[in-house]
């Protein structure tokens, strides 16, 4: 009953949504609501107007998009959600390739998932021992690779390279596509590369409105690149479904991405929690690299990462742990609001005080 | 730049999206809004919720939908629009077979297009001479295809088979998975066959919120099956997008099914103007078969396809048709409000009053 390539295919495995009332620390969230703006957005949108398919391209937002990024419209794609962006650019520039991707060996464990989608494999690059991207070694399988995807600043790691790093490593691959993830880097000290699109023609950087813009819940994410690259998006989403971004959430993203004002408080407000949170558990023992992301990615010398995960879940806070070489002693916790802080801080306080568990 | 995969896709060309004020009868869209209760559901929707991922599985309307389909929730899968739907059961069902697919030659388009997407071709059945889909030859082909698709009733024919019809080739099919797209059955006199999935194992029924429930722009689709064949598309849907189905169109669609009345007034009401609108096209001397759809496929003995949709664009009115063999001088045409039809019909008495071309 299931194809060949169905047989083939090991889902990716998204955070837990708990049914349950808890502190909820491990999708990486924005503890804030969306601009104002999207609510009178979505007060003001005529449901009649639903009738009609969208826009199959969203001209209207990728304009918008376009201005804010400074790039014309035609370096614009939109999508359902920043993983579909991702989806269709595997199948776009890698589908099929026998050389395989480059990829760090930690890193968005999706990127795996879509390579095997479309008939491609990923070859891993380990990360150096402090977590950073081996920028070398990525240059270095240019050759060998039908391309590379660099999650910037990179997940779960919370670490961002140098602009120039990651722009040497698009140099060494030439024409090929290297695929930017920046999911994150609207929290990154590190500016966004996706500036830099018209001097490099292989460079595809992708975003999302689900962090820094609180839209998680409504699904849009976007690319940013050469016309070439996003023409072939547009053929792939057109061989996937003609429609994929609807006409209510077009509409409140284009309202989230007007609103500059309350996007930079919010990105502040979080940076500033951060800060905190990094302090706070430095000074409960945990090993925290500074983090470029609304997350961070810590470790405790004398406890165990799944010992530290249940511990916190019996007393109602969530967070993310990834049971991979390396990092299975490691959580990821989303930065929440100033009370998820506090009650993140005295629950992992109350824990190291009373034992030690791996 | 061009991955191997994407260098062999055709895309899928959908309907155009006018600008300009005109009679948009060609993407088979419903004349009438969704139900009042949408309205009231999208004034209602908090936009802070839009910070959280929505449910990964939107189980709150698989829940709804399974009430309403007489199935359990297990039976169902959501998606964003019933392409996304079709576009992960080809992958889940076809992908990388050898066999071919069995399809109509004449058929939604964008079945040979999801094919190319996964690795798998289409082989094309003829329909037979009255445009019905041939039925013997669809059960014969059972034994070397991997699977079939079949629009029930067809697009663009707006031809419905019977029931027993339709099940005789998912008999023949044996354990073979068959997608019966039923994008247009709630405007047919032949009744869903989605409360036979119990009966046969490969039985996928794929239906749309698009038309009958006037929600195109909210992108939302859905299929009815087995358990084995639904986890199969959960399976595929986390190797391609977690989230597929944002959160505000997960509920106004579970306030679209939960308002039975409307609907039925609606398809009534569709039905009633396509009664009106078939004898009138008959009166100017069309063929058009009696349809189970929302649209018919009208052609005239004396004018040419081409011919009539330029002059019915000139016109202000926007009809589709389709550039293959033995329909191309066939206009498929939208059934609208009783005005959007007067305007049809006087368009279109004015034209073969006016003269001939092919």
């Amino acid at each position: 009953m299931l194809s060949r390539l169905a047989k083939t295919l090991t889902p990716y495995t998204a955070g837990e949504q708990p049914r349950e009332k808890t502190i909820k620390l491990n999708t990486n969230e924005n503890p804030y609501p969306p601009s104002p703006r999207v609510a009178e957005t979505l007060a003001g949108f005529d449901a009649a107007k639903y009738r009609l398919y969208p826009d199959p391209d969203a001209r209207a937002l990728c304009r918008a998009i376009a201005e804010y990024e400074g790039v014309a419209p035609e370096n614009v794609f939109v999508g359902n959600g920043s993983d579909e962006v991702l989806s269709f650019a595997f199948a776009a520039f890698f589908g099929g390739e026998d050389k395989p991707i480059a990829i760090a060996d930690v890193t968005y464990s999706f990127y795996k998932v879509f390579a095997s989608l479309y008939g491609s494999v990923c070859r891993e690059i380990p990360l150096l021992g402090d977590m950073r991207a081996d920028i070398k070694a990525f240059a270095a399988a240019a050759e060998r690779s039908c391309g590379a995807v660099i999650a910037q600043p990179n997940a779960p790691t919370s670490l961002a390279e140098s602009a120039e790093d990651i722009l040497g490593i698009v140099r060494a691959f030439g024409g090929k596509t290297v695929i930017v993830d920046e999911a994150y880097a609207d929290f990154s000290r590190v500016p966004s590369l996706a500036r830099h699109i018209a001097e490099y023609p292989g460079l595809l950087v992708v975003k999302t409105f689900s962090k820094s813009r609180s839209l998680a819940g409504a699904r849009c994410g976007y690319a940013i690149g050469g016309a070439e690259l996003i023409n072939a998006l547009r053929t792939v989403k057109d061989c996937f479904n003609s429609y994929p971004v609807n006409a209510v959430t077009a509409a409140v993203a284009e309202a989230a991405i007007a609103d500059d004002g309350y996007f930079r408080d919010c990105v502040a407000k979080i940076k500033a929690t951060r800060s905190r949170m990094t302090d706070g558990l430095r000074a409960l023992g945990f090993d925290v690299p500074d983090s470029d992301a609304n997350f961070v990615f810590a470790a405790h010398p004398r406890f165990g990462g799944e010992y530290l995960q249940k511990e916190l879940r019996r007393r109602g806070v969530v967070v993310r742990r990834f049971d991979a070489p390396r990092v299975r002693d490691r959580l990821r916790i989303t930065v929440g609001t100033e009370e998820d802080t506090d009650s993140l801080l005295s629950a992992l306080a109350e824990i190291c005080a009373a034992g030690s568990g791996r």
